[in-house]
């Protein structure tokens, strides 16, 4: 038997949607992990739209990348295939997305501070990059700048909801002040990782596919900052530490989620609704 | 493409041999959850120890099935097949073996004595059943007393290395000793199982293949009842409750722990090292 799994095309266009992709679908697999645990009902089902929002936006830029890859090299996937058989180094999401929230399956909601964090630290890029990419010349690419503008409403939404509840939880009793500000000391070494500067997006932006995510660090900077204000949260220090999960290079976790995630197409494959 | 996962024949004999392996295999998966996370060095190797020793049972027990099912069906399955590539219902453990005791990946060893009071109550059982199959007339199947006579040696140290840390924690501090009742409270409803009397334990015992798991539960009891006076327990009374993870109707944890526990031979089939 031949393994299942997809080899994808280093072209820098399709990578560049991949991580995209990517950022949209994990962080998306994480928050799903929150369905029947959040800790009231109307934020579990809140969690799990934000998830389904993110599949959605994941869905159409996996589609969209296959025709990208079809035209770089003659041949491209479905979305399925990109979703859900790659091996773990051709995932091109910033680990940020892929860190554990939850602590097993059925362990308390310890973690939930830190789940509205990130969903705000990401939120708010994604936010940056649908405004960037659905912008007049934001993009030559005419699909592209469709799907942003779509995402664009939702991120917004995502953003706001998240920036409430961190100011509800900073704002909030000492415990959830606490657990909020250590959520942010584990999360914020992950987030330079967001804005590093590489060949990618240089020749993202050099095709006018898309933004450098260097040049959105600063509006998201200062979206944030607005948040840590209102929460009296103080932004930390920047770290030397970095994080390679959009060369691929990922946490231990992410084999897990994979694992997890993939296992049903794994032992189906090619299995449909 | 077809699905990659194998059939197994409902042979009872098969499926008594089965249930042997799985549990090994099941409780192996578990205890080497553990690897790298125990509260202290020596014990992490000796969790990982058992695990081996279990892997290594349910490796013999596997290929000693291929067999019983070459002669029953003409068609049997090897080890890894047996072991990676079939679907949850096939799995016949006991529910008791496949719930977590760790909390997460990478969060702190909460369930340390959750973890050495299932060993003992497997390990016991084990000890039992590889105690009357190496007996002599304990089975028809001179290969089966074999297996059973190299595994007792090894369950017999299980036993004893569990019961150590059993009396220590019980015997420990008080917050030792509540951890421990609490993972008594908590695993005993599913101890009821290990000793259900069905169709496929009879067949075995009218067979001669092996022993009814209910003819082991009253010396079961009394070696436990010995460890836990030690410690300073309290048999729990018997619940209402039936787990029913031999039957292959399995915990919610089952699926998660199988998704990772196939993960790498679902994604590269037939790899070998």
């Amino acid at each position: 038997m031949t393994a299942p799994s997809i080899t994808v095309s280093p072209d820098p266009q399709l990578q560049y949607l991949l991580r995209l992709a990517d950022t949209c679908l994990i962080h998306a697999q994480r928050l799903a992990e929150w369905c029947g645990h959040a800790p009231i009902l109307e934020e579990d089902i809140a969690l799990t739209n934000l998830s389904l929002d993110l599949i959605g936006q994941a869905r159409a830029l996996y589609t969209h990348a296959g025709l990208i890859e079809q035209r770089a090299t003659g041949g491209g996937h479905g979305e399925d295939e990109y979703a859900f058989l790659r091996e773990e180094r051709d995932y091109r999401n910033p680990t940020l997305v892929e860190l554990p929230m939850r602590r097993g399956i059925s362990g308390p909601a310890e973690d939930f501070a830190g789940t509205v964090l990130r969903n705000l630290l990401v939120a708010t890029l994604l936010k940056q990059v649908w405004e960037a990419l659905s912008a007049p010349g934001g993009t030559v690419d005419a699909e592209l700048a469709a799907i942003a503008a779509k995402s664009l409403k939702e991120a917004r939404y995502h953003q706001q909801h998240s920036a409430d509840w961190v100011v509800r939880l900073g704002d909030g009793t000492e415990e959830s002040a606490r657990r909020l500000r250590d959520a942010l000391q584990r999360q914020w070494p992950y987030v330079a990782e967001l804005f590093e500067l590489d060949a990618i997006d240089e020749a993202a932006a050099a095709a006018g596919l898309g933004p450098r995510m260097a040049d959105l660090r600063a509006a998201w900077e200062a979206e944030i900052g607005q948040v840590f204000t209102a929460a009296g949260l103080t932004m930390p220090k920047a770290t030397g530490f970095r994080s390679t999960g959009r060369q691929g290079v990922h946490s231990e976790h992410m084999g897990f989620l994979l694992a997890e995630m993939q296992s049903l197409q794994r032992a189906y494959p090619g299995g449909t609704w």
